[in-house]
């Protein structure tokens, strides 16, 4: 959470840090300003002071949008700088001086936002070397934003659970879509007689999200037979849709303007479900079932993704953990944390980079998924989870997990 | 154009190029993958070749939609470096050996796609001291990929045009949405009696926009007053819309999945307009008009935003060449590149590091505009202008400027 920068830079050594960037795409920005609707923005926040968002003139009304205290960049005559100076990283130099001047920087600061990142590279050298006063710290691994971002308060699991009850919506939206169909040779058909394809169910998913009020800049999953086998195809748009192949819904809104993400997967087959299907399903379903009873504060996120390969090894399938290059069976990890991106921490994965620990606060999918691309078929079944500042879990989303969809 | 890689970076000294990153907010990403719809990729461009695409096992066949050849990240071992590695640095540092190795790169590679800042100093720095047979470079300025998006092909172009269409219909029926309320008091009113708010028509557009399948990451201005008199102010939803007063409508949406923007804008008052504000209009008006018919290849971008700012100084108002730091008056540049992002290559700014021509390609702004805070009015007109391959100007977005709206 955000009161956490503090103590977060305090355990990395930092006097301060810098977020910059656009905002769009840019989700530590959008944390740092607090969705306030910039093109782009510069904000820095010393250790025990409150953040200072530095903004363009032309923005100098929308900034106030962000609740934080805003400086005009022409206070420390950024226009004139760029007119004097015929580099324009001299100008961004002496620019980044005269704010850590003004506002009585000294000792490491920590660099964080989205930009080009050769650019990055060239700029943090040049501060580096030109700027006396401070050192550059930059994190590969688990940023100082990234840590305060893992954990939510009850008003940011709220957002997505809100985003989760509209994604639910879609979903029930999109089965009734396709129950509106009629059946001909075991495929839907449309009112002409020609077979509803996955790319006009996409556009139908498309005009719901839209309806929604949603965004959805990540492209959700449709997909069928093969397709579901392999877990990010999204679908083939001339694919038909026959009864009791598995279908994959996976789909990942989130709140106009670049704000919080939900995250729900549901697997179904139209009519009837074969029997190598009903079994994988039921494995999927049990191990979901069994980690959202499972998750505990203070236990290592790796050791969910261990249980879970273990589980589905106990049940005769192969995974990640005895060929990490498989692509059958269960091939991915358990969950990943979300909120303003995506994909975000605390990750999931079984490598001992991995130092994450289950926290309060901590909002994440759990996700198992059994793949077959010979078999042409793949499930999984996802919802979000957010651990209360008790520590107690708390499961998002809540959409029916029924194999078979009557018809 | 991206045929040009090849040529800019026999000039910038490359041996190749690598683009990494998300998919969704990196332009450069969308450009090199061509929009495959993608999580996260890298993409190397060796001089003289075809890029490759290395994917996520998860993403193989999402990944066939670029058209690229592809490889599995897994040809390199990545999930086993992961496990071996406790520090994912290292991990990162062996992967991009084995890459640079499997492709016979030795040399400058430049590095490009938005990513953390301080993480993109972490890597490339370590890249730099630990793999020997490369030299890392990054560009401050225009990039290598900056510049190859710079300039657009016929059929960017017309992603801009289809786009800017439907842009334009949304501007005519928001004026049609306004045109549809009663007046009372000189102001909007809804069915109820209660005025219309800029929150209300902020709704009405958002659906529009969905409703044409185009998404606002950004997010548009409409705004009246003393609002439109600052140029990124996006309105205030509890203001009334009253007559006599200046609207700023000034749209940006984009292709669905990160594509290409378009962006217009338009000005008016409804019922009528003061003398002050159709003054200042008939200045802009014939402002862009001068400029639309001015563009010649080969010509500094530069000169542009002279000649706007010597137009309206022969006008009578301030402009940002006599006084960098004004907010009254003509206060931004005159245009900027617009394509995959809203604000790319070239640029107009009339300083010493803005060495941009005018080139055939080139597709951009032409937005000049008089706010006047203290008088509470703002006007911009604005459309999207392509430089055909022969060099011709074409104006891609078709909308009537009339400054007042009857009712």
């Amino acid at each position: 959470m955000k009161h956490e920068l503090d103590q977060l830079m305090k355990e990395r050594g930092l006097a301060a840090i810098v977020v910059q960037g656009s905002v769009a795409g840019n989700p530590p920005m959008y944390y740092m300003t607090n969705g306030a609707g910039l093109t782009q923005a510069y904000v820095v926040q010393k250790r025990g002071e409150e953040p200072v968002l530095i903004c363009l003139a032309i923005e100098r009304e929308q900034a106030a949008a962000s609740g934080l205290r805003i400086v005009n960049v022409n206070r420390y005559g950024y226009a004139e700088l760029l007119r004097e100076k015929s580099e324009r990283l001299d100008a961004m130099v002496e620019l980044h001086r005269r704010i850590f001047d003004d506002l009585a920087i000294t000792g490491h600061v920590g660099f964080y936002g989205k930009i080009d990142q050769g650019r990055a590279w060239v700029l943090l050298n040049a501060l580096d070397e030109h700027l006396d006063e401070i050192g550059v710290h930059g994190d590969f691994g688990v940023t100082v934003i990234d840590a305060a971002r893992a954990t939510k308060d009850e008003a940011e699991a709220k957002r997505v659970r809100q985003v989760g009850q509209s994604t639910c919506d879609i979903i029930g939206q999109t089965i009734e879509f396709l129950r509106s169909h009629a059946v001909k040779n075991d495929r839907l058909v449309k009112a002409d007689g020609s077979p509803l394809t996955i790319g006009d169910t996409h556009q139908q998913i498309q005009r719901l999200i839209a309806e929604k009020g949603l965004e959805d800049p990540e492209g959700f999953i449709f997909s069928i037979g093969h397709d579901a086998a392999v877990p990010h195809n999204k679908g083939t748009a001339d694919d038909v849709i026959e009864l009791g192949k598995t279908i994959i819904f996976d789909i990942f809104p989130c709140e106009p303007g670049g704000g919080y993400f939900a995250d729900v997967t549901r697997t179904f087959c139209l009519g009837y479900a074969t029997e190598a299907v009903e079994c994988a399903y039921q494995d999927v379903y049990d191990c979901q079932a069994q980690m959202l009873a499972a998750y505990e504060t203070g236990e290592p996120t790796r050791r969910y993704q261990q249980m879970t390969c273990d589980f589905f090894e106990s049940r005769g399938h192969p995974t990640v953990a005895t060929d990490a290059k498989t692509e059958a069976g269960y091939v991915h990890s358990l969950g990943h944390g979300l909120g303003l991106a995506i994909h975000e921490e605390p990750r999931f994965s079984d490598v001992p980079s991995n130092t994450n620990v289950v926290r309060p606060g901590h909002l994440f999918t759990c996700e198992p998924g059994l793949y077959y691309p010979d078999r042409a078929f793949g499930i999984r079944i996802e919802d979000d989870v957010w651990i209360s500042p008790e520590g107690d879990i708390h499961v998002l989303t809540d959409f029916p997990k029924e194999l078979v969809i009557e018809l």
